[in-house]
């Protein structure tokens, strides 16, 4: 996955504002963070634990701290004014440290929420650490404050989806029979270059390849007649952007062009019933009953869609059994597709806000047929 | 970071026969499984959880399972035949499957451990799905298992190391003043093609990108007098390489030489010093005492290397305050640096296997001194 730029301090302002609230309803004092999406939306810190131990804590009165190793610590200028950091270095306790930062913050005595993805053993090395603090399960603060996006989390969004929408005009322009779907995709990165990438390709997955939703970019010759699925996830300013296209080889053959069509037709039922009030399942049922009148409904095998924001699935989630009710602020993605196992795949992917009164499509900017074949083709479904 | 081919089922039944007198000696009849690496480990799909859980579980008979979404499950032709694959759909609970498989396997009232990496949430409701069954920390029976490896595990990490160190004559080949760090280090991936990629980039750093240690590649363009910094990790059937080079773009000036010099005659102390018996802050201090003696201590700023196998990074670890003594088939990098900010930045990194008495480099058909104008500088240093 790529990362582009700095986090825009008003938007960890907006998170520290947003989670006090929700603290004093849970009788907590502070809040510790722990995934690198978390840590960077309440802290600003593009960090995350691995071997190395790095949190972030947030106080009821919205100030931050930042606790990570010290070589990587962020000059002070690259953080927010209220996150203060605490360095380890590589022969200290992080223990030691988060200790001093949870003192700073006031909560030595006070009730700290855990973020629900601590480890187990950090859980118990840090009440060890610190015996005169209550450490208890955050219940769904932090979930209430990043499943609702603020007016500038949908514009970083919006932004990152026109950027990974550029890679659709670079596949398109090399796209030929005979290459290697690492060629074809490695060749597109590196003609959007741009600072700061981390170096991720897109996955790029062709004929029988794509058939398999996750399966990695290979050097599998393109031919005649396939399909080309293109994902690709890019991260602008901590806020992701995430879009699937499918490209023609050739002429694919009739069965190819009928996936295509009600994959098509499916992702626009599915906008249509994005709306406040509507439910996550009924959402993904009415992609989902497209595709089964169109005869593939065995071939589409996972969720519609899921939350998009500072980290690339996120909740809410388009999936049966989700009754959770869409909100203005609520941006996710829309995904249909059909894997038929052995021969092909087809995804149409793009992310929608909500709006006050239906959905707006943040990447529309960009085609969604790209191919020509497909594009003419008869369209099936209602 | 690139993964290529699955994991050798007899490095799986290996696992699960080390760990099985591991979990007698702590009165436990199973141990569940939850960082990718663990889970490929012991019952050898290469899956992780992420907002979809994955598990695996191992019963003290060596019996194994896997828990993970039904469109991600693999055939039973590609784990091992002792791993029994139980898949859930995209609205049915993981938990209830977790469950099955507990069930399965006999433990639904017996001892389980828990993998240290288990989220509060996940131990949560597992014990809410099995209140029948005992939840407890593994206290290091994963790690014991893990940190020596067998001699099929050093072979598995040679081989990945080989293939790492093939990046280094196509960035050697492509290298020259004005390509951007992105252009070389794409166009050196796509050039080692291979199946199932997918798809990083090595890291690249050049000039003062290179002073700090984790910066990610970027466009910016070599220019003469450069340190270029290449650290590729790769994945060959489930186990890393991990390697790093540094090259010269034309002539850097004299301090470049000195340091470069200097983490060479280091990185020799270093290998020197890894043999059964040694602690692993002694093996550190090897290396940290002849670069503080070049002058350049101040600017070595993290440990020297950590251990390696299924994760990149894994215990035991090379850095001050560890005593964990060195035993033969340990695997780790021996990595020292110099990074003065603003300026440049150099390393060398290897793998080295301890043997019965001293240690092997696993990446040895590599040369370490890549560019001529360095190979030639004079030896500071003992």
């Amino acid at each position: 996955m790529n990362r582009v730029g700095a986090i825009d301090f008003r938007v960890v302002r907006e998170h520290t504002e947003r989670i006090r609230p929700l603290l004093v309803e849970r009788h907590a004092d502070g809040i510790l963070l722990f995934t690198p999406a978390n840590i960077l939306g309440f802290s600003g810190a593009p960090l995350g634990p691995s071997d190395r131990i790095v949190c972030g804590l947030v106080s009821g009165d919205g100030e931050a701290a930042l606790v990570c190793p010290a070589f990587e610590a962020p000059d002070s200028r690259s953080i927010p004014p209220q996150t203060r950091v605490f360095a380890w270095l590589e022969d200290q306790s992080p223990y030691e440290a988060i200790a001093k930062a949870v003192k700073h913050l006031g909560l030595e005595r006070g009730t700290i929420l855990l973020d629900p993805a601590v480890w187990i053993e950090v859980q118990r090395r840090l009440a060890q650490a610190m015996p005169g603090a209550t450490w208890r399960e955050d219940d769904g603060a932090i979930t209430s404050v990043r499943q609702v996006k603020s007016p500038l989390e949908v514009e970083a969004i919006a932004r990152a989806c026109r950027r990974v929408g550029q890679i659709y005009a670079e596949i398109g322009k090399r796209l030929s029979p005979g290459m290697t779907e690492l060629e074809l995709a490695g060749q597109a990165v590196i003609s959007m270059g741009d600072g700061s990438l981390s170096g991720a390709l897109p996955l790029a997955q062709s004929g029988p390849n794509a058939a398999i939703p996750h399966r990695p970019t290979s050097d599998r010759a393109l031919s005649d007649g396939d399909c080309l699925v293109v994902d690709y996830v890019l991260a602008v300013a901590g806020y992701h952007g995430d879009m699937t296209r499918t490209f023609a080889v050739g002429r694919p053959r009739e069965k190819c062009h009928a996936a295509y069509q009600a994959v098509r037709a499916a992702q626009r039922a599915a906008i249509e019933a994005a709306r406040p009030g509507a439910t996550c399942e009924s959402v993904d049922a009415a992609a989902r009953s497209v595709i089964e009148k169109a005869g593939f409904g065995a071939f589409f095998v996972h969720r519609l869609g899921h939350g998009i924001g500072l980290d690339c699935h996120e909740a809410p989630f388009f999936v049966q059994g989700n009754r959770t009710k869409l909100a203005p602020g609520m941006c996710l993605t829309i995904e249909p597709g059909v894997y038929v196992p052995g021969e092909f795949g087809v995804r149409i992917e793009d992310v929608v806000a909500i709006t006050e009164n239906g959905c707006r499509i943040l990447s529309d900017g960009v085609p969604t047929d790209v191919s020509e074949a497909f594009s003419q083709g008869p369209l099936c479904g209602p």
